[in-house]
Protein backbone atom coordinates (compact mmCIF):
# COMPACT_ATOMS: atom_id res chain seq x y z
CA UNK A 1 0.00 0.00 0.00
CA UNK A 2 1.31 3.18 -1.22
CA UNK A 3 0.24 6.89 0.35
CA UNK A 4 -0.95 9.02 -2.40
CA UNK A 5 -1.93 11.75 -0.09
CA UNK A 6 -2.45 12.58 3.47
CA UNK A 7 -4.19 16.11 4.92
CA UNK A 8 -5.02 17.18 7.66
CA UNK A 9 -9.14 17.29 7.84
CA UNK A 10 -11.53 18.63 10.19
CA UNK A 11 -8.61 17.90 13.31
CA UNK A 12 -8.22 13.78 11.21
CA UNK A 13 -6.87 12.88 8.28
CA UNK A 14 -8.17 12.94 4.78
CA UNK A 15 -5.66 10.31 3.17
CA UNK A 16 -5.72 8.45 -0.39
CA UNK A 17 -3.76 5.11 -0.92
CA UNK A 18 -3.22 3.01 -3.67
CA UNK A 19 -2.22 -1.19 -3.62
CA UNK A 20 -2.23 -3.68 -6.18
CA UNK A 21 -5.24 -5.91 -6.23
CA UNK A 22 -5.34 -9.18 -6.17
CA UNK A 23 -9.38 -9.53 -6.80
CA UNK A 24 -9.39 -7.24 -9.45
CA UNK A 25 -5.66 -7.67 -10.59
CA UNK A 26 -5.02 -3.85 -11.43
CA UNK A 27 -3.75 -1.10 -8.62
CA UNK A 28 -6.17 0.29 -6.93
CA UNK A 29 -7.05 3.97 -5.05
CA UNK A 30 -8.92 4.25 -2.16
CA UNK A 31 -9.56 7.02 0.54
CA UNK A 32 -9.65 6.97 4.09
CA UNK A 33 -10.75 9.92 6.83
CA UNK A 34 -9.56 9.12 10.31
CA UNK A 35 -10.85 11.16 12.93
CA UNK A 36 -9.09 12.48 15.84
CA UNK A 37 -10.00 9.66 18.27
CA UNK A 38 -8.07 7.41 15.98
CA UNK A 39 -4.73 8.05 17.42
CA UNK A 40 -6.57 6.62 20.72
CA UNK A 41 -7.17 3.56 19.36
CA UNK A 42 -9.57 1.39 16.94
CA UNK A 43 -13.03 3.82 15.66
CA UNK A 44 -16.16 2.56 14.00
CA UNK A 45 -16.18 2.63 10.54
CA UNK A 46 -18.50 4.35 7.34
CA UNK A 47 -18.21 3.04 4.05
CA UNK A 48 -19.15 5.05 1.35
CA UNK A 49 -20.23 3.43 -1.99
CA UNK A 50 -19.78 5.84 -4.72
CA UNK A 51 -22.42 5.59 -8.34
CA UNK A 52 -21.30 5.64 -11.67
CA UNK A 53 -18.47 7.89 -13.29
CA UNK A 54 -17.36 8.30 -9.45
CA UNK A 55 -14.18 7.67 -7.84
CA UNK A 56 -12.82 7.44 -4.71
CA UNK A 57 -12.47 11.13 -4.84
CA UNK A 58 -16.34 12.72 -5.33
CA UNK A 59 -17.61 11.58 -1.94
CA UNK A 60 -14.73 12.20 -0.84
CA UNK A 61 -14.26 15.73 -1.87
CA UNK A 62 -18.05 16.98 -2.28
CA UNK A 63 -20.33 14.75 0.41
CA UNK A 64 -19.45 17.08 3.33
CA UNK A 65 -18.96 13.78 5.15
CA UNK A 66 -16.01 14.22 7.00
CA UNK A 67 -17.46 17.28 9.15
CA UNK A 68 -20.03 15.10 10.84
CA UNK A 69 -17.81 11.55 10.85
CA UNK A 70 -15.64 14.05 12.53
CA UNK A 71 -18.14 15.01 15.03
CA UNK A 72 -18.87 11.48 15.65
CA UNK A 73 -15.34 9.95 15.91
CA UNK A 74 -16.26 7.74 12.82
CA UNK A 75 -14.05 6.87 10.12
CA UNK A 76 -14.78 6.66 6.26
CA UNK A 77 -13.38 4.20 3.79
CA UNK A 78 -13.92 5.59 0.31
CA UNK A 79 -13.68 2.69 -2.01
CA UNK A 80 -13.33 2.92 -5.89
CA UNK A 81 -16.43 1.87 -8.08
CA UNK A 82 -14.71 -0.56 -10.80
CA UNK A 83 -10.83 -2.05 -11.69
CA UNK A 84 -9.28 1.26 -13.85
CA UNK A 85 -6.37 0.65 -16.56
CA UNK A 86 -5.44 0.32 -20.15
CA UNK A 87 -5.28 -3.14 -19.99
CA UNK A 88 -8.64 -3.42 -17.77
CA UNK A 89 -12.00 -4.10 -20.11
CA UNK A 90 -14.21 -0.93 -20.67
CA UNK A 91 -17.27 0.27 -22.78
CA UNK A 92 -17.77 3.47 -24.22
CA UNK A 93 -21.00 3.83 -22.30
CA UNK A 94 -21.20 5.82 -18.72
CA UNK A 95 -22.59 3.44 -17.22
CA UNK A 96 -20.50 -0.14 -17.96
CA UNK A 97 -17.43 -0.57 -17.35
CA UNK A 98 -14.89 1.34 -15.53
CA UNK A 99 -16.38 3.52 -12.80
CA UNK A 100 -19.75 1.17 -13.24
CA UNK A 101 -18.54 -1.87 -11.52
CA UNK A 102 -22.44 -2.59 -10.12
CA UNK A 103 -20.29 -4.15 -6.78
CA UNK A 104 -20.47 -7.75 -8.08
CA UNK A 105 -18.64 -10.25 -9.30
CA UNK A 106 -18.36 -11.15 -13.07
CA UNK A 107 -18.00 -14.32 -14.83
CA UNK A 108 -18.70 -12.88 -18.42
CA UNK A 109 -15.98 -11.93 -20.77
CA UNK A 110 -14.10 -9.30 -21.30
CA UNK A 111 -15.15 -8.30 -17.85
CA UNK A 112 -14.64 -11.37 -15.58
CA UNK A 113 -10.70 -11.42 -15.16
CA UNK A 114 -10.73 -7.62 -13.21
CA UNK A 115 -14.14 -6.69 -12.55
CA UNK A 116 -14.45 -8.41 -8.88
CA UNK A 117 -15.95 -5.57 -7.58
CA UNK A 118 -17.82 -7.47 -4.97
CA UNK A 119 -14.76 -9.47 -3.31
CA UNK A 120 -12.72 -6.38 -3.65
CA UNK A 121 -14.86 -4.33 -1.30
CA UNK A 122 -15.95 -6.80 1.29
CA UNK A 123 -12.71 -9.06 1.28
CA UNK A 124 -9.45 -7.56 -0.29
CA UNK A 125 -10.31 -3.90 0.85
CA UNK A 126 -11.59 -4.57 4.00
CA UNK A 127 -8.95 -6.87 5.29
CA UNK A 128 -6.28 -4.13 3.85
CA UNK A 129 -8.27 -1.31 5.88
CA UNK A 130 -8.21 -3.31 9.02
CA UNK A 131 -4.88 -4.11 8.92
CA UNK A 132 -3.76 -0.80 8.51
CA UNK A 133 -5.62 1.44 9.58
CA UNK A 134 -7.18 1.51 13.84
CA UNK A 135 -10.47 1.01 12.70
CA UNK A 136 -12.99 -1.36 15.19
CA UNK A 137 -13.94 -4.17 12.91
CA UNK A 138 -17.32 -5.03 15.27
CA UNK A 139 -18.68 -1.28 14.32
CA UNK A 140 -18.91 -1.07 10.51
CA UNK A 141 -21.92 0.71 8.44
CA UNK A 142 -22.27 1.39 5.27
CA UNK A 143 -23.60 3.85 2.48
CA UNK A 144 -23.68 4.82 -0.74
CA UNK A 145 -25.14 7.00 -3.68
CA UNK A 146 -27.05 5.55 -6.71
CA UNK A 147 -24.91 2.24 -7.86
CA UNK A 148 -22.88 3.11 -4.52
CA UNK A 149 -26.83 2.76 -2.69
CA UNK A 150 -27.67 -0.35 -4.72
CA UNK A 151 -24.06 -1.75 -3.57
CA UNK A 152 -24.51 -0.34 0.11
CA UNK A 153 -27.75 -1.93 0.31
CA UNK A 154 -27.19 -5.38 -0.88
CA UNK A 155 -23.85 -5.81 0.38
CA UNK A 156 -25.19 -5.03 4.02
CA UNK A 157 -27.96 -7.79 2.96
CA UNK A 158 -25.83 -10.65 1.91
CA UNK A 159 -22.97 -9.81 4.06
CA UNK A 160 -24.94 -11.06 6.99
CA UNK A 161 -23.93 -9.53 10.92
CA UNK A 162 -21.38 -7.51 9.42
CA UNK A 163 -22.87 -4.10 9.35
CA UNK A 164 -24.69 -2.71 12.23
CA UNK A 165 -26.42 0.08 9.67
CA UNK A 166 -27.28 0.46 6.05
CA UNK A 167 -28.15 3.67 4.25
CA UNK A 168 -28.43 5.07 0.78
CA UNK A 169 -28.79 8.19 -1.07
CA UNK A 170 -30.89 7.56 -3.89
CA UNK A 171 -29.90 3.84 -5.01
CA UNK A 172 -31.15 1.90 -7.75
CA UNK A 173 -33.46 -0.79 -6.24
CA UNK A 174 -34.61 -2.72 -8.18
CA UNK A 175 -31.63 -3.54 -10.96
CA UNK A 176 -33.11 -6.57 -12.41
CA UNK A 177 -35.99 -4.90 -13.63
CA UNK A 178 -34.40 -1.35 -14.40
CA UNK A 179 -32.25 0.02 -17.51
CA UNK A 180 -29.89 0.80 -14.87
CA UNK A 181 -29.22 -3.12 -13.59
CA UNK A 182 -30.05 -5.23 -16.38
CA UNK A 183 -27.94 -4.13 -19.35
CA UNK A 184 -24.95 -4.27 -16.32
CA UNK A 185 -26.30 -7.96 -14.53
CA UNK A 186 -26.23 -8.99 -18.07
CA UNK A 187 -23.16 -8.14 -19.11
CA UNK A 188 -21.13 -9.11 -16.13
CA UNK A 189 -23.55 -12.22 -14.59
CA UNK A 190 -24.70 -13.04 -18.10
CA UNK A 191 -28.36 -14.08 -19.48
CA UNK A 192 -29.42 -16.15 -16.86
CA UNK A 193 -31.54 -13.61 -14.83
CA UNK A 194 -31.99 -15.98 -12.02
CA UNK A 195 -27.87 -15.08 -10.84
CA UNK A 196 -28.65 -11.36 -10.70
CA UNK A 197 -30.95 -11.79 -8.09
CA UNK A 198 -28.26 -12.39 -5.17
CA UNK A 199 -27.81 -8.32 -6.80
CA UNK A 200 -31.42 -6.68 -6.72
CA UNK A 201 -31.58 -4.61 -3.20
CA UNK A 202 -35.61 -4.98 -3.07
CA UNK A 203 -35.06 -8.74 -4.00
CA UNK A 204 -33.03 -9.25 -1.40
CA UNK A 205 -35.15 -7.75 1.26
CA UNK A 206 -37.97 -10.04 0.43
CA UNK A 207 -35.28 -12.43 0.91
CA UNK A 208 -32.69 -11.91 3.60
CA UNK A 209 -33.95 -8.53 5.07
CA UNK A 210 -31.37 -7.19 7.39
CA UNK A 211 -30.74 -7.45 10.95
CA UNK A 212 -30.63 -3.44 11.98
CA UNK A 213 -31.72 -0.03 10.91
CA UNK A 214 -32.13 1.30 7.50
CA UNK A 215 -32.27 4.92 6.16
CA UNK A 216 -33.18 5.72 2.75
CA UNK A 217 -33.45 8.88 1.09
CA UNK A 218 -34.55 9.99 -2.08
CA UNK A 219 -35.17 13.30 -3.99
CA UNK A 220 -38.46 13.94 -5.30
CA UNK A 221 -37.11 15.58 -8.44
CA UNK A 222 -34.49 12.91 -8.99
CA UNK A 223 -34.51 12.96 -12.72
CA UNK A 224 -32.91 9.00 -12.05
CA UNK A 225 -36.37 8.16 -10.24
CA UNK A 226 -37.51 6.15 -13.06
CA UNK A 227 -34.49 4.05 -13.01
CA UNK A 228 -34.31 4.00 -8.92
CA UNK A 229 -37.62 2.67 -8.08
CA UNK A 230 -37.04 3.32 -4.93
CA UNK A 231 -41.24 2.21 -4.58
CA UNK A 232 -39.69 -1.09 -5.32
CA UNK A 233 -37.80 -1.33 -2.11
CA UNK A 234 -40.43 0.24 -0.07
CA UNK A 235 -42.90 -2.46 -1.13
CA UNK A 236 -39.98 -5.29 -0.38
CA UNK A 237 -39.40 -3.33 3.41
CA UNK A 238 -43.19 -3.20 3.99
CA UNK A 239 -44.07 -6.83 2.79
CA UNK A 240 -41.02 -8.32 5.02
CA UNK A 241 -41.99 -5.82 7.93
CA UNK A 242 -38.59 -4.44 8.10
CA UNK A 243 -37.54 -1.92 9.83
CA UNK A 244 -36.20 1.00 7.85
CA UNK A 245 -36.98 4.67 7.21
CA UNK A 246 -37.47 5.70 3.35
CA UNK A 247 -37.75 9.42 2.67
CA UNK A 248 -38.83 11.10 -0.35
CA UNK A 249 -37.06 14.74 0.07
CA UNK A 250 -38.91 17.50 -1.37
CA UNK A 251 -37.29 19.41 -4.30
CA UNK A 252 -34.02 17.76 -4.21
CA UNK A 253 -32.52 15.75 -6.99
CA UNK A 254 -29.85 13.16 -7.88
CA UNK A 255 -26.77 15.41 -7.20
CA UNK A 256 -24.42 15.64 -4.85
CA UNK A 257 -26.03 19.33 -3.24
CA UNK A 258 -28.49 16.29 -2.53
CA UNK A 259 -26.30 14.46 -0.41
CA UNK A 260 -24.40 16.78 1.13
CA UNK A 261 -27.83 18.17 2.42
CA UNK A 262 -28.39 14.74 3.93
CA UNK A 263 -25.17 13.77 4.97
CA UNK A 264 -25.32 15.14 8.48
CA UNK A 265 -28.74 12.82 8.94
CA UNK A 266 -27.16 9.72 7.78
CA UNK A 267 -24.28 9.81 9.70
CA UNK A 268 -26.05 10.41 13.00
CA UNK A 269 -28.25 7.53 12.08
CA UNK A 270 -25.18 4.92 11.69
CA UNK A 271 -23.16 6.87 14.62
CA UNK A 272 -26.49 5.84 16.45
CA UNK A 273 -26.31 2.34 15.74
CA UNK A 274 -22.16 1.93 15.95
CA UNK A 275 -22.30 3.35 19.74
CA UNK A 276 -25.32 1.48 20.77
CA UNK B 1 -28.46 36.13 -17.34
CA UNK B 2 -28.88 32.24 -17.83
CA UNK B 3 -29.06 29.72 -15.86
CA UNK B 4 -26.76 27.11 -15.97
CA UNK B 5 -28.09 24.81 -12.84
CA UNK B 6 -30.38 25.21 -10.22
CA UNK B 7 -30.18 22.39 -7.38
CA UNK B 8 -32.09 21.57 -4.09
CA UNK B 9 -29.59 22.20 -1.36
CA UNK B 10 -29.77 22.40 1.97
CA UNK B 11 -33.30 23.55 2.18
CA UNK B 12 -31.95 26.49 -0.26
CA UNK B 13 -31.24 26.32 -4.11
CA UNK B 14 -27.91 25.94 -5.48
CA UNK B 15 -27.66 27.89 -8.56
CA UNK B 16 -25.19 28.46 -11.44
CA UNK B 17 -25.39 31.69 -13.65
CA UNK B 18 -23.89 33.17 -17.14
CA UNK B 19 -23.79 36.66 -18.25
CA UNK B 20 -22.30 38.62 -20.61
CA UNK B 21 -20.04 41.24 -18.49
CA UNK B 22 -19.28 44.63 -19.92
CA UNK B 23 -16.40 45.09 -17.63
CA UNK B 24 -14.25 41.55 -18.76
CA UNK B 25 -15.85 41.72 -22.16
CA UNK B 26 -17.01 38.30 -22.14
CA UNK B 27 -18.80 35.60 -20.91
CA UNK B 28 -18.91 35.09 -16.91
CA UNK B 29 -20.09 32.44 -14.64
CA UNK B 30 -20.73 32.77 -11.17
CA UNK B 31 -22.75 30.99 -8.37
CA UNK B 32 -25.20 31.56 -5.87
CA UNK B 33 -25.94 29.97 -2.69
CA UNK B 34 -29.67 30.93 -1.79
CA UNK B 35 -30.77 29.84 2.09
CA UNK B 36 -34.43 29.14 2.47
CA UNK B 37 -35.20 32.10 3.95
CA UNK B 38 -34.62 34.12 0.86
CA UNK B 39 -38.09 32.96 0.00
CA UNK B 40 -39.24 35.51 2.50
CA UNK B 41 -37.34 38.51 1.77
CA UNK B 42 -33.92 39.85 1.56
CA UNK B 43 -31.02 37.65 3.05
CA UNK B 44 -27.87 38.47 4.58
CA UNK B 45 -24.58 37.66 1.84
CA UNK B 46 -20.80 36.41 2.20
CA UNK B 47 -18.43 36.65 -0.85
CA UNK B 48 -16.39 33.77 -1.49
CA UNK B 49 -13.65 34.44 -3.74
CA UNK B 50 -11.24 31.74 -5.31
CA UNK B 51 -7.76 30.88 -5.68
CA UNK B 52 -5.07 30.29 -8.26
CA UNK B 53 -6.74 28.04 -10.95
CA UNK B 54 -10.43 28.04 -9.65
CA UNK B 55 -13.58 28.97 -11.15
CA UNK B 56 -16.88 29.46 -9.40
CA UNK B 57 -17.26 25.79 -8.89
CA UNK B 58 -13.97 24.66 -6.60
CA UNK B 59 -15.46 26.36 -3.40
CA UNK B 60 -19.44 25.31 -4.40
CA UNK B 61 -18.48 21.77 -4.60
CA UNK B 62 -15.93 21.53 -1.76
CA UNK B 63 -15.94 24.03 0.44
CA UNK B 64 -18.66 22.74 2.38
CA UNK B 65 -20.05 26.02 3.33
CA UNK B 66 -23.69 25.70 1.74
CA UNK B 67 -24.57 23.34 5.83
CA UNK B 68 -23.64 26.43 7.57
CA UNK B 69 -24.65 29.19 5.48
CA UNK B 70 -28.16 27.44 5.98
CA UNK B 71 -27.99 27.34 9.04
CA UNK B 72 -27.86 31.23 9.37
CA UNK B 73 -30.01 32.08 6.63
CA UNK B 74 -26.84 33.60 4.72
CA UNK B 75 -26.48 33.53 1.12
CA UNK B 76 -23.63 32.65 -0.92
CA UNK B 77 -21.75 34.41 -3.82
CA UNK B 78 -19.03 32.66 -5.74
CA UNK B 79 -17.37 34.39 -8.71
CA UNK B 80 -14.77 33.23 -11.33
CA UNK B 81 -11.26 34.04 -10.71
CA UNK B 82 -10.69 35.80 -13.96
CA UNK B 83 -12.09 36.17 -17.30
CA UNK B 84 -12.41 33.19 -19.76
CA UNK B 85 -12.67 32.54 -23.54
CA UNK B 86 -10.56 31.74 -26.72
CA UNK B 87 -10.03 35.54 -27.42
CA UNK B 88 -8.98 36.25 -23.59
CA UNK B 89 -5.34 36.47 -23.20
CA UNK B 90 -3.49 33.76 -21.23
CA UNK B 91 0.03 32.38 -20.12
CA UNK B 92 0.92 28.85 -20.08
CA UNK B 93 1.92 29.47 -16.31
CA UNK B 94 -1.14 28.01 -13.82
CA UNK B 95 -0.55 31.67 -11.76
CA UNK B 96 -1.04 34.32 -14.49
CA UNK B 97 -3.60 34.96 -16.90
CA UNK B 98 -7.22 32.93 -17.10
CA UNK B 99 -7.79 31.67 -13.56
CA UNK B 100 -5.42 34.00 -12.06
CA UNK B 101 -6.83 37.62 -12.11
CA UNK B 102 -5.73 38.46 -8.61
CA UNK B 103 -8.49 40.77 -8.26
CA UNK B 104 -7.28 43.87 -9.86
CA UNK B 105 -8.26 46.20 -13.04
CA UNK B 106 -5.32 45.55 -15.67
CA UNK B 107 -3.87 48.42 -17.06
CA UNK B 108 -0.77 46.67 -19.08
CA UNK B 109 -1.29 44.87 -22.58
CA UNK B 110 -2.40 41.95 -23.53
CA UNK B 111 -4.53 41.74 -20.13
CA UNK B 112 -6.03 45.28 -19.70
CA UNK B 113 -9.16 44.49 -22.33
CA UNK B 114 -10.65 41.84 -20.18
CA UNK B 115 -8.73 41.20 -17.24
CA UNK B 116 -11.01 43.84 -14.78
CA UNK B 117 -11.96 41.89 -11.82
CA UNK B 118 -11.62 44.37 -9.27
CA UNK B 119 -14.59 46.05 -11.01
CA UNK B 120 -16.37 42.75 -12.46
CA UNK B 121 -16.74 42.04 -8.93
CA UNK B 122 -17.08 45.23 -6.72
CA UNK B 123 -19.19 46.92 -9.08
CA UNK B 124 -20.97 44.63 -12.45
CA UNK B 125 -21.38 41.78 -10.79
CA UNK B 126 -23.09 43.06 -6.88
CA UNK B 127 -25.41 45.36 -9.49
CA UNK B 128 -26.52 42.12 -11.14
CA UNK B 129 -26.60 39.55 -8.19
CA UNK B 130 -28.47 42.79 -5.80
CA UNK B 131 -31.14 43.25 -8.94
CA UNK B 132 -31.63 39.59 -9.56
CA UNK B 133 -31.53 38.05 -6.79
CA UNK B 134 -33.42 38.58 -2.41
CA UNK B 135 -29.75 39.67 -1.11
CA UNK B 136 -29.96 42.13 1.76
CA UNK B 137 -27.21 45.06 0.08
CA UNK B 138 -26.90 46.77 3.71
CA UNK B 139 -25.64 43.33 5.07
CA UNK B 140 -22.34 42.09 3.28
CA UNK B 141 -19.32 39.80 4.29
CA UNK B 142 -16.72 38.29 1.91
CA UNK B 143 -14.05 36.15 2.25
CA UNK B 144 -11.59 33.88 -0.02
CA UNK B 145 -9.11 30.92 -0.25
CA UNK B 146 -5.32 31.76 -1.27
CA UNK B 147 -4.84 34.37 -4.36
CA UNK B 148 -9.44 34.90 -2.83
CA UNK B 149 -8.03 35.62 0.68
CA UNK B 150 -5.86 38.32 -0.96
CA UNK B 151 -8.72 39.64 -3.09
CA UNK B 152 -11.38 39.34 0.06
CA UNK B 153 -8.76 41.38 2.42
CA UNK B 154 -7.87 43.72 -0.33
CA UNK B 155 -11.20 44.87 -1.45
CA UNK B 156 -13.07 44.60 2.17
CA UNK B 157 -10.46 47.41 3.17
CA UNK B 158 -10.57 49.20 -0.07
CA UNK B 159 -14.63 49.56 -0.39
CA UNK B 160 -14.99 51.33 2.55
CA UNK B 161 -18.47 50.56 4.68
CA UNK B 162 -19.26 48.40 2.59
CA UNK B 163 -18.12 44.96 4.32
CA UNK B 164 -19.21 44.36 7.99
CA UNK B 165 -16.69 41.91 8.36
CA UNK B 166 -13.95 40.05 6.27
CA UNK B 167 -12.33 36.63 6.76
CA UNK B 168 -9.32 34.85 4.31
CA UNK B 169 -8.37 31.25 4.32
CA UNK B 170 -4.64 30.97 3.72
CA UNK B 171 -5.00 34.31 2.01
CA UNK B 172 -1.57 35.88 0.01
CA UNK B 173 -0.91 38.67 2.41
CA UNK B 174 1.59 40.90 1.23
CA UNK B 175 1.84 40.52 -2.74
CA UNK B 176 3.99 43.22 -3.45
CA UNK B 177 6.80 41.55 -2.43
CA UNK B 178 6.41 37.73 -2.62
CA UNK B 179 6.32 35.55 -5.46
CA UNK B 180 2.48 34.83 -5.63
CA UNK B 181 2.02 39.04 -6.45
CA UNK B 182 4.82 40.36 -8.19
CA UNK B 183 4.95 38.61 -11.45
CA UNK B 184 0.98 39.47 -11.81
CA UNK B 185 1.15 42.69 -10.47
CA UNK B 186 3.89 43.50 -12.63
CA UNK B 187 2.02 41.94 -15.57
CA UNK B 188 -1.67 43.29 -14.69
CA UNK B 189 -0.32 46.97 -13.22
CA UNK B 190 2.83 47.84 -14.79
CA UNK B 191 6.38 48.29 -13.43
CA UNK B 192 5.74 50.87 -11.49
CA UNK B 193 5.29 49.41 -8.09
CA UNK B 194 3.24 52.36 -6.21
CA UNK B 195 0.88 51.23 -8.04
CA UNK B 196 0.38 47.61 -6.34
CA UNK B 197 0.02 49.42 -2.76
CA UNK B 198 -3.62 49.06 -3.50
CA UNK B 199 -4.24 45.92 -3.75
CA UNK B 200 -1.34 44.35 -0.84
CA UNK B 201 -3.56 43.80 2.27
CA UNK B 202 -0.78 44.24 4.65
CA UNK B 203 0.07 47.37 2.89
CA UNK B 204 -3.70 48.65 2.71
CA UNK B 205 -3.76 47.51 6.43
CA UNK B 206 -1.32 49.81 7.87
CA UNK B 207 -2.68 52.61 5.68
CA UNK B 208 -6.77 51.83 5.71
CA UNK B 209 -7.46 49.43 8.61
CA UNK B 210 -10.63 47.98 8.17
CA UNK B 211 -14.06 48.87 10.35
CA UNK B 212 -15.09 45.60 11.72
CA UNK B 213 -13.29 42.18 12.19
CA UNK B 214 -11.11 40.59 10.56
CA UNK B 215 -10.37 36.48 10.84
CA UNK B 216 -7.58 34.83 9.04
CA UNK B 217 -6.28 30.84 9.53
CA UNK B 218 -3.40 29.52 7.37
CA UNK B 219 -2.70 25.96 7.46
CA UNK B 220 0.47 25.59 10.23
CA UNK B 221 1.77 23.14 7.36
CA UNK B 222 0.70 25.20 4.47
CA UNK B 223 3.37 24.15 1.53
CA UNK B 224 3.30 27.64 0.58
CA UNK B 225 3.35 29.77 3.69
CA UNK B 226 6.58 31.29 2.02
CA UNK B 227 4.52 32.88 -0.54
CA UNK B 228 1.63 33.78 1.81
CA UNK B 229 3.36 35.85 4.18
CA UNK B 230 0.58 35.66 7.05
CA UNK B 231 3.47 37.44 9.29
CA UNK B 232 3.11 40.47 7.46
CA UNK B 233 -0.26 40.84 7.96
CA UNK B 234 -0.10 40.30 11.67
CA UNK B 235 2.89 42.98 12.01
CA UNK B 236 0.26 45.43 9.90
CA UNK B 237 -2.66 44.77 11.85
CA UNK B 238 -0.46 45.06 15.15
CA UNK B 239 0.98 48.40 14.08
CA UNK B 240 -2.75 49.53 13.37
CA UNK B 241 -4.00 48.58 16.40
CA UNK B 242 -6.95 46.69 14.51
CA UNK B 243 -9.27 44.58 16.01
CA UNK B 244 -8.31 41.21 14.13
CA UNK B 245 -8.09 37.16 14.92
CA UNK B 246 -4.88 35.69 13.09
CA UNK B 247 -4.70 31.63 13.57
CA UNK B 248 -2.58 29.28 12.66
CA UNK B 249 -4.01 26.06 12.43
CA UNK B 250 -1.89 22.88 13.50
CA UNK B 251 -1.21 20.64 10.95
CA UNK B 252 -3.41 21.58 8.51
CA UNK B 253 -1.82 22.43 4.39
CA UNK B 254 -3.43 24.92 1.76
CA UNK B 255 -6.12 22.28 0.63
CA UNK B 256 -9.70 22.51 0.48
CA UNK B 257 -9.64 19.75 3.72
CA UNK B 258 -8.41 22.71 5.25
CA UNK B 259 -10.99 25.60 4.00
CA UNK B 260 -13.57 22.45 4.84
CA UNK B 261 -12.47 22.15 8.28
CA UNK B 262 -13.41 25.71 9.45
CA UNK B 263 -15.83 26.62 7.25
CA UNK B 264 -18.35 26.82 10.25
CA UNK B 265 -16.83 29.11 11.97
CA UNK B 266 -16.11 31.19 9.48
CA UNK B 267 -19.83 31.53 8.37
CA UNK B 268 -20.48 31.36 12.15
CA UNK B 269 -18.09 34.60 12.35
CA UNK B 270 -19.67 36.04 9.50
CA UNK B 271 -22.85 35.53 10.83
CA UNK B 272 -22.46 37.33 14.24
CA UNK B 273 -21.29 40.85 11.91
CA UNK B 274 -24.25 40.53 9.91
CA UNK B 275 -27.03 39.57 12.54
CA UNK B 276 -24.71 42.43 14.78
Amino acid sequence: METVSENACFGGVQGVYTHAAKTTQCDMTFAVFLPEEAKDGPVPVLWYLSGLTCTHENAMTKAGAQAWAADHGIALIFPDTSPRGDDVANDEAYDLGQGAGFYVNATEAPWAPHFQMYDYITKELSELVFDKFPLDEARQGITGHSMGGHGALTIAMREKGRFKSVSAFSPICNPTVSDWGRKQLSAYLGSVETKWVAHDASLLMLKEGFDGPILVDTGTKDQFMDLLMPEAFAAAVSSKRQQATIRYQPGYDHSYFFVASFMEEHVAFHAEALYA
